[in-house]
Formats: structure tokens, sequence, C-alpha cells
């Protein structure tokens, strides 16, 4: 029996002799391998985490002590240590573990958003709370990753916590913004302790000594962190620079020797004020093919052999198709630039930026600074490509919405993501997009069904100068091309039918609408479907299109309210055509991690499910008529 | 004929003596006093900048060294130094100067968006565009203020800028955060030569003898900036921390030492590269009732009398009916804590901070920070009420959604200055928030239309403890009371009609609402008035309420894409109740300022204007049901 089956609780891991954490960790990191292995997830940023997790719970109190992971993507071994070892089986499986911290499953987790940079904040509202309380005893622990750093809403929380000399509260910068050797590891707990109990001229000697070893590479604020490329100066610059902010500072830690972290961790919460524990720690740690992995250290991979390290291969996919396409456009237009927050791969940019290294722009997890700086690029004359997943534009709503669409700026952001991902949970999924892009004055919004479309849409999108332009497509497998069989404005026909039902199909909903139309025939219900292509603003073709219906019916992989079938009911209402309009949708609730697929089929979002609901749809106005057909036809007045 | 006269472009300001300039800013501060004294507008921060604003034309070349200002409020004496001196008698009126800077007006504005911190971002994309085209004799000035380094994207932009050493970009630091003596002006241009060419000792000396002049107060990042309160060492801070991030300093310089300034930039131009430029100015600089004003130097006054510095009465407002009901709560609910992101005394929250010191926070301009850090603290027990300008909350919608409202926090939002502002033009207006609001899982919001429904519902939202409320309500007067003459369900039944027309008014609406019914009543036309009080979730007996009526007609104060009506529409869809509606409320484009009841008159949302569009609406559906009765009344299938 292993030690990590004892661990039930973390009082059991506070218990265990210091000689058993070694095999703890190795326990726990073969766990985290044939786990990730077999059901996909976060492996990289896990591996990097055993010690500091084991020490977090060692040192602290938790729940008593709310122990908070920003992101959450790095909690499984928070999960392993709090009761929940037992069921990595069931990892991102519908009804299983979450990937992310989740209330449900435990007392021990906090917060469910895995949208980065947020858990100072949290933190410094919690130890608000509990100082308010006067809950003395307490204490906030909130982990965070040096990437997170260079997201704005890091730095108003710094700011603020800094302003609270009372409040008690240990901010865990995780640094693993690059590989370290074993040999750097002990440099930094060795310069740890030194500025803990000596002086400043032994710091300098180390230093110098040490200096040569260290790789150059990574963004202006890990820089910062690390102070490498300056000199000598600046590898104590972490300190200066937190504590210009009126921050106390321990570090920097190895954070793989797990005896050093607790022991920092202690002399932190001894100081009963904020404290900036920086631990050095290596993504990918302990399991060969994540460290030597060139792109990302295993950060989430599909699943994968064991042995070889090769993974499932992933499907070609709307991201490649965007990635091709972005290279041929860059080679046409020299005025394209792309800006990426801190996802040049996932993306799909990554083709770009080998191709044009000198139009290629990755602001860090900064996704305001990123819309932003698209308008002054586009101020100065270049049209920018902002690539980000769908759920993330949501920082940047008001950046998109003053900056650039009040200033008219020629900006396309394009949105991966977009509708169901699925797997990683409530939020993940790029819901929001084409409910908040309506409101915004001057937007164009482009909803492409299958690949063809994504290039075309794409070049439409760039090629209009005198306002922002959005591209949405989804996660996943690139569907057929669902050729057009006319056009009806600049809007694709794909299907004609009779009078009976107008089927608007948003972007890839084009698959499952015409799935729908060859079901509804053979309930004697004729649809045509129309796929807008441009869902704002939308073509007034529409307008007779629907008057020439007895029913109109949207569908799109948004969320129902504010979407583009409110906007197209809009529409109609606006132009006194009062046929009935029906929307489908992703229903306005946080959902739960699960396969897309079976989402999709669970919120009825497949050609089955929409010909069953239309067909019921129908039966029931059937109804209402023959019940009240006067009411409906009376004139107002 | 006065200097000021003379100028019609900065070259004619470059022309200028030395010896011309005190004259020319004496100028400068009359026309400033005198026009917002008549008009309203900014004040304290463009006195402080009269001579800063001169050295900025007299060293770069203005456009093709783009001039941007954070915010904005701070361009009146860029806009008298670009021509339009002349216009300040049409400031802030429709057609007149704008508040803020205006493409339309001149060449020399680039940024209208007067939300703060984005002028980082702005000018990183410029400067890089400029950089990528090769335009080496090119330089790009931002100016921001020390209120606005608080704000995240500030720090995103600094994050970035460091990292490009090669960007021709000019950061300046307008430092107005307290009032300083003359003499500390003078030790600081000494102190910032003394960094330039002489040694670290005679600085320590020098700050040594008038440490004792500096007086204590401010927000933690500006203590950052002054480093009074850590003593000599932090004096120094300034330089070190933008050197942490590898950005060049110069500073800090006597903002009213004309000739100082000019000397610090002509220096940051020659260094090619991004540079600080530290200029610490006096708010309200040389009108006496300004400087002496405690609140906020004369921010923005109303109009007010010049000899006395006495301001125009304001009106009863919505805002005073929150600040007196909150103290009420703050007695009442111990839990109750309020957040304020850098507005005490413009959302009313300075009663609640006075009545209660400890539960009051004021995060800096930084609305992320506030939310989430108010999910931390209702987390940790607490029920926070967080106050904000309406169009301040789409900075914060992403921690709203993912922060707030994922995790279920009992957190409420108040948005004052929801609606039509008009004055301060399209960045100002609050008509984003019933759109995005809408698309948040589990989120309550209430429209108040009245002093008394603020009262009310604002009780109900801080009683409200299984998730997130908002209340929001518009800027100016508080309208008379509506009382109501019935319910139904929730709602407030504030006239009742035949079966004709429902009328949904949505907050304070339902004052013109009242006003149209009765018009209607002459046109044959009978509406029932509803006031839903809560918009979200909407109550389900509107439902059977629509379908005893022929037409159910929405009146909101927020953007018709996306809004109440639109949720009202969907409502009655997916019950299958086919009434036609009717929405009316802000059209979805940037509208130009003037006055809040002129705009509401243009855009119809006044009694008359409903009236009129009802009775057409209603009108035009006679028509269509005479023309084509049997495709309307036809069952579908």
């Amino acid at each position: 029996m292993g030690i990590l089956e004892t661990i039930k609780d973390p009082l059991d891991v506070k218990r265990l002799e210091a000689g058993e954490l070694p095999l703890l960790a190795e326990e726990i990191r073969d766990l985290l391998v044939s786990s990730v292995a077999r059901a996909g997830g976060h492996l990289g940023p896990n591996l990097g985490v055993v010690e500091l997790t084991i020490a977090l719970h060692r040192v602290f109190d938790s729940p008593r002590d709310p122990i908070l992971f920003d992101t959450g993507h790095q909690a499984y071994v928070h999960k392993m240590l709090t009761g929940r070892a037992g069921h990595f089986g069931t990892l991102r499986q519908e009804g299983g573990l979450s990937g992310y911290p989740s209330r449900t499953e435990s007392e021990h987790d906090f917060i469910e958003n895995s949208h980065a940079s947020t858990v100072l904040s949290y933190a410094d509202g919690l130890a608000k709370a509990i100082t308010l309380r006067g809950e003395t005893d307490r204490t906030v622990v909130a982990l965070i990753g040096d990437g997170a750093l260079t997201g704005g809403m890091a730095w108003e929380a710094l700011n603020n916590i800094a302003g609270r000399k009372d409040l008690p509260l240990i901010i865990v910068v995780n640094d693993n913004g690059r590989s370290y050797s074993p040999t750097i590891g002990g440099l930094a707990s060795h310069l740890s302790s030194l500025r803990m109990s000596q002086g400043y001229e032994h710091v300098l000697e180390l230093v110098k000594n040490n200096l040569g070893r260290v790789p150059l590479v990574g963004a202006p604020l890990y820089d910062t962190l690390h102070g490498i490329k300056k000199g000598l100066k600046d590898i104590l610059t972490p300190q200066v620079m937190f504590e210009d902010l009126g921050l106390k500072y321990v570090g920097p830690i190895d954070g793989h020797d797990e005896g050093a972290v607790e022991a920092a961790l202690r002399r932190a919460r001894s100081f009963r004020g904020p404290v900036i524990v920086h631990v050095l720690t290596r993504k990918g740690n302990g399991y060969a093919h994540a460290e030597n992995h060139d792109e990302d250290c295993f950060h989430s991979p599909q699943p994968f052999d064991i042995e070889t390290g090769e993974e499932r291969p992933r499907p070609h996919s709307w991201t490649n198709v965007f990635s091709g396409e972005m290279v041929e456009i860059g080679a046409e237009r020299k005025d394209v630039v792309a800006i990426t927050a801190a996802m040049l791969h996932p993306t799909g940019l990554a083709a770009f930026a080998e191709a044009y290294p000198d139009r290629i722009y990755d602001v860090g997890i900064a996704e305001q600074h990123a819309l932003t700086s698209a308008a002054g690029l586009a101020m100065g004359g270049a049209h920018p490509v902002v690539a980000v997943y769908a759920t993330f534009l949501n920082r940047a709503f008001d950046q998109l919405l003053m900056d650039v669409a009040l200033h008219r700026q020629p900006v396309t952001v394009v949105l991966d993501r977009a509708g169901v991902t699925g797997d990683d949970g409530p939020s993940h999924n790029g819901m929001w997009d084409l409910s908040i892009l309506q409101v915004i004055p001057g937007l164009s919004v482009a909803a492409p069904r299958d690949g063809a479309r994504l290039r075309e849409l794409l070049a439409e999108a760039v090629a209009i100068e005198d306002g922002p332009t959005v591209v949405r497509f989804p996660k996943g497998a690139l569907p057929k091309d669902v050729e057009a069989v006319g056009k009806l404005g600049g809007m694709d026909v794909l299907r004609t039918g009779d009078a009976d039902v107008l089927l608007v199909a948003v972007g890839p909903m084009a698959e499952i609408c015409m799935e729908a139309a060859t079901l509804l025939d053979a309930q004697g219900i004729s649809a045509t479907v129309v796929d807008p292509r441009w869902v704002k603003p939308l073509d007034e073709a529409l307008v007779l299109a629907a008057a020439a219906h007895k029913l109109v019916v949207v569908v799109e992989d948004s969320g129902r309210v504010g979407g583009v079938g409110d906007a197209v009911a809009r529409l109609l209402r606006d132009a006194d055509v009062d046929v009935p309009v029906r929307t489908y949708g992703i229903p306005q609730r946080f959902l739960d991690h699960a396969k897309r697929a079976k989402i999709l089929s669970e919120i009825g979002l497949t050609g089955q499910g929409l010909a069953r609901q239309i067909t019921e749809a129908v039966a029931r106005r059937s109804q209402v008529m023959e019940s009240h057909p006067a009411r409906l036809a009376q004139p107002t007045d």
C-alpha cells in the first residue's frame, strides 16, 4: 500500500515524516502522469507544484486557512492531498473529478474560475473579511504563476494589498517561466537564505560565480523577476521591486526542495502581514517527456503514451485553418500584424510568428492591453489581428467597445474555442461573445460554418478598414464543408424549402440544421436553411425571407440570451414583420464539464434534438392558433 | 490683443519667447476659469497642466508626434494651443467643443475614450506602428495621471513597453495626487538634476533637510511614487521601480516650471527609447478656489461664481438617496461593506465611509479588482456593495461573470449614471449595462423608477444572499415618486387600461410611460403600464399580462440591443405567446455630447415621443393585418 492511499485529509499530510515525502511526491507524479495520459488534462503545471503543494498542506490548515489557486489547472496535487486521489480515474469525465477546483467536490476548493490573474484579488477580499471578523489565527494563501503576474488585475491587487500592512496574506509566486537546472535551483535557495541571514556582499559574490549558467529567454516581467539580463544588480531586483510596493519578500526558493519551501512558508506566516514567497519550479518536473517537451512542457496534452510521450494525434482543426490562412494573408498584406495574449501556439499564430517575426506581438496574459495596443497599431496604419479564446475576450470588452469600436479602428479579433468547449468546465465555454458583441456599435461579426467559410470570412474581415471585425469559430475538429445552393442578399442559402420554416443557422450549426431539415421533411414540415455568414449586422434580406415563412428558427452555439436569435427577432419586429420566431442555443447557465458532443446533445443542439424541438413548437403553435385564432389575428385597433 | 488669440497652431507656441510664456499661461487659466464657470466641466485637472501642455507643444511636433491624453478631461489646454481657444464659448454645448479630445474637431486629437489607464496601450501600439514603418523621426507622447497608474491596464502596458527598448515613446506621469508647496517643487527639480548629474550622497543630504515639509496622504502606489512614508530610501524609489521594469526615468520635475519641463522632455526625447518623465503638478493651480477646494480641487464643478467659487447648487439626486440609504443599511447590517474605485465622493459613499471607516475600501481606478475582491469579501462572510458608474462596469464584466456570479456570491453592484448622461459624450453614457448584464447567469438586476423604489430595491438587493444583484439608476435630479395602483406578481401596476397596449416601463422610464399613456388615450388607444422593478429575472406574471394585450411595448433607458426589450420578447416567445412586441430605448450607436434632456428628446424617449411612436406602430400593424390577415392568422401546419 502506497503513502498516497493513506492520505484522506491534509492532516494526514502533516503527520508524515519528512523522510516519507519524496516517496509521496513520486506516487503523486505517477498518478498525475497515468491520469493525464488516459484522460488528457493539465500535466506540466501540476508536475511542477508537487513539493510546493505538499509543503502548503503541511504548513497551513486548509480550509480554515484558504489555499487559493490562480487559473486552477495546477490544483491536481491539491485535490490528491484533500481526499480525492482515489477519484483520478474519473478525471475530466462527466460527473467525475473536474480539471479545476470545484466547490461541490471539496470544502478545500474556493475558486472555480480559470481566467488568470484573479487570485490576488480574491485573496485580498478574503483576508479583509477575516480581518474584519477578528479571526486573527487564519491566513489566506494565494498561489499565482509568474505568467499571471503580467495580467493587470494582479497589479491592481498588489497595489491594494501593499497598502494594508495588517492583511494575513501570503502570495506564493510559482515561477516556472523557464526551466532551470538543479544547480541554479540550489543557488536560488542558497541566495534566499543568504538574503535572510547574511550581507549583501556575499550575495553579489555568489551571483558572480553562477551567473553564466542561467539561460536567457522570457518576457519582460520575467526578466524583472529573475533579473538575469541586466546583470548583478537585477538578481536582487524582485526583492527591491516588491518592497518598493511595500510588500515583504522571501525568496527565491527551490520549489522542488520541500523542506526549503516549508521553511519559507513558516517564516512568511510568522510576519502576519502581506508577504511574497517567490518559489522557482520546473514545469513538467519528474517526467522526462514533459521536461523535454519544447513547446510548453506538456502544459495540457491530449491523452498520450506514457513510455514514448506520444500524444494522440489532434484532428485537423479550425485553428489549423486559421493558422495557415494567416501566413498567406501576411504574405499579401505587409500591414497585417498579429497579437496574442500569451497563447502563441494554442491560437495557431506560431506559424505567422515564424514567417513574420517583426509583425507578431505576444503581450502576456493581458487581453486589455492586447485590444488597446491593437487600436494604437491601427491608428498608426497597421491592421492588427488579435487571436484569443472566446471566453477570454470578456476581459477586454470595454477596450473593444471604447478603444477600438468608438474610434472605428480596423482591428480584426479572431475568437477560437467559441461555443461549447466541454471538458474544461464553465469558465472555458465560449458562450458569451455573440451576446456581448451585439451591443458594440459599428462592429461586424462573422461566424463561419466550415473551413472554406473561415478562409473566406477571415479574408473579408481583414479587408474591412472602416471599423472592427470579429471572426469566431469553435474548438475541435473541422466539419465537412457545406456548400451553398444559392444566395439571398449576402446570405448563403444551404437548402430551399416551402413556406413552413426558415432555419437560420449560425456558423457551425449549419451542419445540424441541415440534418434537422431532412428529419423535418419526414414530419411534413418543409424548411429552408440559410447561413447569414455575417451575424452582425444582419442582412436585410432576412426580413423578406422571414416574411415568406410561417415560422423563423434561429440556431446558434452561443448563449441564447442576447445572441443572434434575439437580434433576428428584433430585426423583424423593427420591420413590423411579426412572424413567430423561435431561438435555440446554449441555455444561459454555467455548464458542468463533460465532452462537447455530450453537452450539445443534452442541450438539444443536434440534428435530432432540433428536429424534435421544432416539430413540437410547430404543434404547440397550431394548438394556440386553433384555440385563439381571433386574438392573434385581430388588428390592434 | 492677448497672446492666446495669436495661437492658431502649435507652431505659434514654438515661436514665442520664453519670457512670454507666463503671460500665455495666465491667459489660458483665465479662459479655463471663465469657460468652466459658465458651462461646468473639468477645471482642477486642466489648471494643473497649463505649463506642462505648453512645454509639450514647444518640444514636440503635433500631430506628427502624437500627444495622447489619458482620460482626456485634461485636454482643454491642448485644445487652446491647437487652434480652438476661440471656441471655448461653446464648451460642452451641443454642436460645440467637446469636453474631451475629438477627432472631428482636430487632427491633434487621437483618443476619445474617457475610461482611465488606456493611454499607455494606445501609445505602445502607435509607437510599434511607427517603428514598423521606419518613421524614425517621430515620437509618441503619452500623458497619464498618477491615479490612472493604479489601473491594471497601465501595468500591462508598462510591462510590454519595458520589453521594447526601440520604441520612441515618452510617458509623462502627471503626478497631482497631492498638493505640494513651491519649496518642495523646487526640491523636486533640484532632486532631478542631482540624479542626472551628481551622486547619491548629495541626494540623501538634500532629502534629509527637506523631508519634514512634505504632507502625508495618498494611496499605496502614490506612496511608492513619492516614497515619503518610508523615508529616505523611498524618495529614490520611482527611479528604482521603473528601472526594475527596464524603463528610463527622468524626474521628478516641477510641472509649473515650464522651462524645467521643456528641458526634461528634450532630454527624454534624445534617448529614442521608452522614457518616463515624472512631473509634479498641482491640481487647480492658479485659481485659489480650486487650489483650496477640499474635496477634489474643483475636479469637475457645476457652473460657478468666479469671485466666490460658489457652485450652482446640485439638485437632490439619485446619488443622494443611495448615499443616505447606505448609511442606514450599514447601521443595521454589520456585514455590509462598501467598495469604490477611486470615486468615494461622486458615488455618494463618502457618508458611509465617515460612518463606518473600517468597512469602506477605495481600491483605486481598478474596477476589476473591485469586483473580484468583493467576491473574496463575500466568500469571507461580508456582503459588499460596489458602487460604480454604469459605463465603468464594462471594465469588470468578466469579473462579475466569472468571479462573482459563477461563485454565486452575494455582492451588490450599484450603478450610478446609468442611461444617457449627456454632456460628457459617448464614453460616459451608461447604455451598455442592461444588455451585458442580461447574459450573466444567476444575476438579479433592479431598475428603480424613483427615490422610494431605489430605497426599496437596494434593501431587497442586499437581502439576497444566494447570488449577485445589481441596482441601476440614472444621473441627475430625482423625479417625483410614482405610486403603484396595484401588483401583478412582483411587478408594480402603475396604470390599468384595456386590452390594447401593455407598456413595460423600465426604471425611470415610468414617468414618460405614464405621460405617453395619457396621450394615447386621446388617440383611442388604452394602455396598461407596469414597472417590473426587477428586470432580470423577469416576472413570469408578465407572460399572462402580455397574452391579455394586443401589443406589448417595452421602454428602457439603455441600449436597445440585448436589453430588457429583447428579454421580454424572448420570455414571450419561449412561452409560445406571439403577441407583437415593440421595444424603445437608446439607439445602439455612440451618442454625441449634448444635454441629457435634449438627447432623450431626439431619440424619442419622452412622453410625446413614445406616444407618437406607439400610435404609428399600432397604425402600421393595422395596415399589415388588413392586407395579409390570412398569413399571420394561418396555423403553421
